[in-house]
């Protein structure tokens, strides 16, 4: 349970802690809940990403509060939908990116967890990567997206239906909590310079944010059917 | 009028262009309006910026379209706030930022043109450096925004009252028209470095866009008492 061991790998009493969302990260939540149950974490005070793990924090009596009362945080802990070789993640198939990676930049460390699973070469075809846009010339947006020469070959489809997913399932366009539109970045084969196609992506006039999460996992803690292996610091180097 | 002189100098027929906001954009608009009627101009269709522009224009007949059908320019004119000596340019005072960046950004000359009220040695004191974010956590990206190093000393408000102001003049926080807020950015000496500070800016999670126009004028055309110079390409070097 790779939840469990970043909460007691890293969560030390006294913290504050950025809490990831999905059902990975769930897990750290639920560790995090236990330990102050029991005594042996005190003085937490934790910032869900999410109103579901808002939620879930709640019911186990988990101190909470937001990042206007907190900007600085020592640890977050959650998921991602792809990892690359240079730890760059993907993350926000959920559509909730922005809120993540508001509370992941502001965290000394940040432990991504995840199943093998999630271990690509390279990102792209593995997890098509979500960008949230402003909805004022969208398509506009999403044509300057495709033409952007770090995303050669990319295919950017507006997300409709459910935000929460990329199955494209209904004839509305998908609304994000923060009033915005997702555009999902379909690749054959993997992004060359994530590093490069991040920077470009956000310095695009109308792009919010994007889905890669580039310079900011501490680690990686990886589920795998050996066991559980870390790659980054505290870790070995990536070995897929 | 050089406003006048920046549709005399840079339209042609046959050519798309972006239209600015505010009174100087105003007689630029005006003047493509008389030279359609005239027939001097042919073939033009024109993307204007802001609801107000689109309504001048339409009035005069102007063919018009949005970004989401053309997504590349000729040419954009529009004014500026404050013109620094290396014709980086602060804009959108009017909360209209985004809009005017979507369209001058993709503009293969984009004309700046302003009185010499707005010449500085330094950009910020003489104006307040807008900067559009999500409402998520605003007071937590607030409080980032003040604490980038190459923002040193400044003093970063949320907007209050009518978005198209930065007086203050109300108690409600004002909304742009893609549904964020506004921090106006006061400074009390010259930004040291303006294009390290719109990278910082448009790098922190949280801001959607900000009000520096870097590496943007193709040149700036000046109202002056002693008439017009023009600074940049086509014109001298910054004079003031």
């Amino acid at each position: 349970m790779v939840g469990y061991k970043a909460v007691d790998d890293y969560v030390t009493s006294g913290m504050k802690v950025g809490l990831g969302t999905g059902s990975t990260a769930a897990y750290a939540v639920e560790r995090v809940g236990q330990k102050l149950a029991s005594g042996e974490l005190k003085d937490i005070i934790c910032v869900p990403t999410s109103e579901r793990t808002r939620e879930q924090a709640s019911s186990l009596n988990i101190p909470l509060c937001t990042l206007n009362e907190e900007s600085a945080l020592d640890v977050s802990i959650d998921g991602a939908d792809d990892v690359d070789t240079d730890l760059c993640l993907v993350k926000g198939g959920g559509g909730a990116l922005l809120r993540e990676k508001m509370v992941e930049i502001v965290s000394t460390k940040f432990i991504c967890i995840v199943d093998e699973s999630k271990l690509s070469k390279g990102l792209g075809p593995a997890f098509a990567l979500p960008v949230e846009i402003t909805p004022f010339c969208h398509e506009h947006t999403r044509r300057i997206i495709e033409g952007l020469p770090s995303l050669a070959g990319v295919k950017a489809v507006l997300r409709y239906g459910n935000v929460a997913n990329n199955k494209n399932d209904g004839d509305q366009i998908a609304v994000t909590d923060n009033g915005n539109y997702i555009v999902d970045l379909f690749f054959e084969t993997a992004i060359k310079d994530a590093k490069q196609a991040a920077v470009d992506l956000k310095n695009t006039v109308g792009v919010v944010e994007h889905g890669i999460f580039q310079d900011m996992a501490h680690c990686v803690i990886v589920a795998g059917s050996d066991g559980v292996r870390v790659a980054g610091n505290d870790g070995e180097k990536p070995w897929w």
